[in-house]
């Protein structure tokens, strides 16, 4: 099985790793990338193509795993050559995949999408495909992947992935006005044990990494928000989406403070010293 | 022990079920109650007093279980008489329970909040009590109840309650945006099976019932969330609840409209028999 990687970051280079160590043979061509991900593509024993071109016709899988902005382009380019199946792999909005599969010649195409982090997970990270070819990348799980198939319509895994993302960022725009509210009052503690009772033994961990997260990450989140939007707005009024995105721009706003007198970011292992910090900025 | 009840509806009933069980002696007064309360009390073994006053100068533990609109002048009138503890358990905000209790003239008062349902867990449910005579409430749970001690200070546990509400009432609106697009979509199986690989296993179920209690209570909700911003705001810019507030709203205007076609509110089983409903009323 000879699976191509367009792009080589951290997601190509994790699945890659569970595909090498299960008998795949992992190709990608390294064409105006930086020297450290050169090296660890040698590193890892992946194989070299010489131009994007042979890549794409020498993959029976090729995958594209891109910056989400060239994802497109590289469809334009790379899908005349493949002869195998292409998959968008990419963490772009519906309309995107639709426009990027559009562009492979052969027909051979998969809209996949990965379901939490990669990070945290490796390889075994869920994978949802949707496409006419979804079964043939499926074939994938007996490489070490975890792919399911979420049926044949092309869009369907980014929409799928999209509302989750909608969801679970609106649970954390929920836990900062909730816990931020509680906090200033000095009940959050309380208000965490009694949320957990019901919500389950899990939440206060959980809040608390979803509390430093939504911090961090508030800029993407804050723009992501915005794809999601335009996605919920074709089928209901986002009421809540609309919220979500407006709080992550304030959340940001008070990072982009804080980072100003900080000079630095603080790595903030609870919810109580990142609220602590907040409060002590003007 | 003899622990008293100001008024006798379902929260009395269930909690006075535990304290007899347990040996404690209920009273309540049943003047101005309809037949249904008194045949309860009677056949509960609950004993009769003559009179409010009575009750009042009887009662170790007095305990205001009222319509919430009714809580402050039922302290005015039978705080005069406490001789015991006086404990307002009733379903209203910190500023409410502050002037409630502050009618009490022995000034033996506890704010207590009831978290969860009465009806799914009878009188094992979650209570918890603030206040100076907190310690002297728990003493209940000698006799059957689950009286949690949070702190000192009156209007505290009328917050964290409210704050929860807060939370979970976000967590439904959130639901009811993001599965009303995605059954619309015809996706709505997949993001329930997506969301619940990380949510864990019992989200599901939980959704469903969180759809369905949102469409059955939108006008409750709609209501509370009024009072929930109010508390949010003295800290926060209440964005969320701002959304959550609208997204009720509009619930329940959808479900006037339904109740109207169908002159009849039918019992649905799952979301999805929700939704098809909602999308055939024009």
């Amino acid at each position: 099985m000879k699976v191509g990687f367009i792009g080589f970051g951290e997601v190509a280079s994790t699945l890659s790793g569970g595909l090498l160590d299960n008998g795949a043979t992992v190709l990608t061509c390294l064409q105006g990338r930086g020297v450290p991900t050169k090296n660890k593509a040698l590193e890892m024993g992946v194989t070299i193509c010489n131009s994007p071109r042979e890549l794409a016709e020498t993959s029976e899988i090729l995958i594209s795993a891109v910056t989400p902005s060239n994802a497109v382009e590289v469809a334009r380019e790379m899908g005349k050559y493949s002869k195998g199946i292409y998959v968008d792999i990419n963490n772009v909005s519906p309309d995107t995949v639709i426009e990027s599969l559009g562009m492979v010649k052969n027909k051979k195409t998969v809209d996949a999408a990965i379901i939490g982090s990669v990070k945290r997970n490796g390889y075994n990270v869920q994978i949802i495909a949707c496409g006419d070819s979804a079964t043939d990348f499926a074939v994938l799980n007996d490489y070490g992947l975890n792919i399911k198939i979420m049926g044949n319509e092309v869009g369907n895994c980014s929409t799928i992935k999209m509302l989750r993302s909608s969801y679970t960022k609106g649970v954390s725009a929920l836990l900062w006005e909730t816990f931020l509210a509680a906090y200033k009052m000095g009940i959050d503690e309380e208000v965490l044990e009694i949320i957990g009772q019901t919500e389950g033994p899990q939440f206060g961990k959980s809040a608390n990494s979803r509390l430093l997260s939504s911090f961090n990450h508030s800029k993407r989140r804050y723009e992501e928000m915005g794809e999601v939007k335009k996605i919920l707005s074709y089928s209901v009024d986002p009421l809540m989406a609309d919220a979500i995105e407006q709080m992550f721009e304030t959340i940001h706003e008070k990072k982009t403070k804080f980072n100003k007198n900080k000079n630095s970011q603080l790595d903030f292992k609870s919810y109580k010293d990142l609220f602590k910090s907040l409060n002590n900025i003007k």
